[in-house]
């Protein structure tokens, strides 16, 4: 069990720039990327007092946070640095510098990311190596920090789900979907625990007047996880794996003991976090549809597609549970049993199922 | 030409923490670092106003440039936060926030750096990938920098000593060592040049009473470079490839157009240089004795230690040049013939080849 722990609470994407890696697959990412843009821009306009905010040193310190080995998070970041400097033209500030602090896990390829840093930036590029679930930068030392599909990533595994005696015990599961509910508490609990972790963090570090802006997995208020395409997903690894498992292709035990921490937050249970945190105003809270293939029909190839991306983030959890060799085995099972599922995903709820939001701090 | 100049542009030490490692390999660099503690001690005592310079942000900012893999720079940046301390516990002030800014060039290996970093470590750990030849940090944005062992090694090979019709042309040589004049006046100018820039990069860099502390290669005023130990080497690193190219091993013209650079300066010259750039005072200038073992008689282990010190740091370039298959073939010839020359290294020059310097910008 505290193996388990360990290795989820080190879990990087994938390294490298080859076929499977993080930086050649997070396609799906790039466009919820796309998609919070326009947001941010407009929150940088009508929220941030950058001219104020950088008055003395004339640098904008920017964090993106698990922002893995681009280059997603170069886009993001240039978006951000253009409302920026928009934002201060119209105030007739003179141009800043800019410094932008990278962050993800130390096991992150930092390597892969920073040579493929753009070679025209127009900032200084850092790289930050830390769990966000606790401080990684100083106090009052950024002005605007963003974290784009990474805080649905619990810190580890809730212990009680892995606890054989408990009523929480997941087994045959790999997620909270279809499970008990003291499985779901326990997700839920988690997540508030390193939420107030990751605010409480993040207030040390960002100035009075900087904002925080959070994309991640989300999910409407009291709507149970099991309407979610994402559940037919969890589903489907947990019965590839039970039929590996009665090939004698893995154990019981590695089964019942694989679980994904990754955990989708309504607004409200969010909002009550802020809350207690104290140190953050709202200035956005909302669900947000994810993905641009939602707009037409769903097939085959995206089915195939969105299995390459789910390799590329969560590759390393099943290779550190079950071995690198059956690694593309599961995948492929995985695949193929989706792609006969289409359909059902097409029905299944995938509207609103990211959450955004931003604070700023008091 | 084109092609040696980049590579050298971006040699990293090498990676890793296996047996051929830079990490494992730095022992002579950790002497350095050692001997250079005292001396920076007593600058931050005596020179460094911290109360004053971190008045605003209670977050003392330090840079390593050239930090390599580490460990050396955890044991160089530990030291200064301790005296960092001490300087501020006597002038009655509250303990800051440190942060450190990990520098080296882009392939260097930061993902051996970041999983190595001290887990008890009392700062926030930043790597920063870029050549120091240039800006790597924002303006006014660190209160102390240190570089050892780093600025020797030239931004490129001049290019006049690969320019066949040129009287800099070195042929059948590595170095400037036992040159032609207009070698040495190439390898001399290139060190102004980049200097310089390093220079200017820095005062950009560094707020004003920050210090900036160098550990570098260095000399006597007007002693030929042939006087000293190092000059050995290289004659040696020549010998073993004019040797392996007559055995047909390597062609005439890699033996021709290899040439190491690294550049020994005296005290005298980077004065010049930073008159010239008007930005800081001396607060110190002077040749150091560089290594422990220069204090008993030295022997063929010692010999051996050293080659396996100067693979871990030089192997890239040759493995650039003359591919990795032929790393061990030239490092055991070479190894080979210095033992043989354990006399001749311990008559020649090896007391003050280590030129530290720490400069206040103004």
């Amino acid at each position: 069990m505290g193996k388990v722990e360990i290795v989820l609470n080190s879990l990087p994407m994938s390294g490298g720039d080859g076929p499977n890696s993080y930086s050649k697959n997070s396609h799906l990412q790039r466009r919820t990327t796309s998609l919070v843009k326009e947001t941010i821009d407009k929150l940088i306009l009508e929220k941030l007092n950058a001219k104020t905010l950088i008055s003395d040193s004339n640098t904008f310190h920017i964090a993106d946070l698990g922002c893995a080995t681009g280059p997603n998070t170069f886009f993001l970041v240039d978006d951000i640095i253009k409302s920026v400097e928009t934002s201060l033209r119209k105030s007739n500030s003179s141009k800043p510098e800019f410094l932008v602090f990278f962050n993800d896990l130390p096991q992150n390829d930092f390597n892969t990311l920073f040579t493929s840093l753009p070679q025209d930036r127009s900032y200084f590029a850092v790289g930050v190596p830390g769990s966000f679930y606790g401080r990684v930068l100083p106090q009052s030392s950024v002005h605007m920090v963003v974290t784009v599909g990474a805080t649905h990533w619990l810190s580890s595994v809730p212990k009680e789900v892995l606890d054989k005696p408990s009523k929480a015990w997941n087994k045959g599961k790999v997620h909270y979907s279809n499970a008990a509910e003291e499985v779901v508490k326990a997700y839920r609990d988690q997540f508030g625990r390193d939420m107030e972790k990751f605010l409480e963090a993040r207030a040390k570090e960002i100035v009075s007047g900087g904002l925080l802006v959070v994309g991640m997995c989300g999910i409407p208020k009291g709507m149970p996880f099991s309407n979610l395409a994402d559940s037919i997903m969890y589903t489907s690894m947990a019965d590839v794996l039970t039929q590996m498992q009665s090939q004698g292709l893995i154990s019981e035990e590695q089964v019942d003991t694989f679980n994904i921490p990754i955990y989708s937050a309504s607004p409200e249970e969010v909002t009550v976090l802020v809350e207690k945190n104290g140190c953050f105003t709202v200035a956005s809270m909302e669900l947000m549809n994810p993905t641009a293939w939602l707009k037409r029909p769903m097939n085959v190839e995206d089915v195939r597609h969105w299995m390459v991306c789910i390799k590329a983030t969560m590759g390393s959890l099943f290779i550190n549970h079950f071995g690198e060799h059956l690694l593309d085995e599961i995948f492929d099972r995985l695949t193929a049993k989706l792609v006969g599922l289409t359909e059902k995903i097409e029905s299944s709820y995938r509207e609103k199922v990211m959450l955004f939001f931003a604070l700023q701090r008091k």
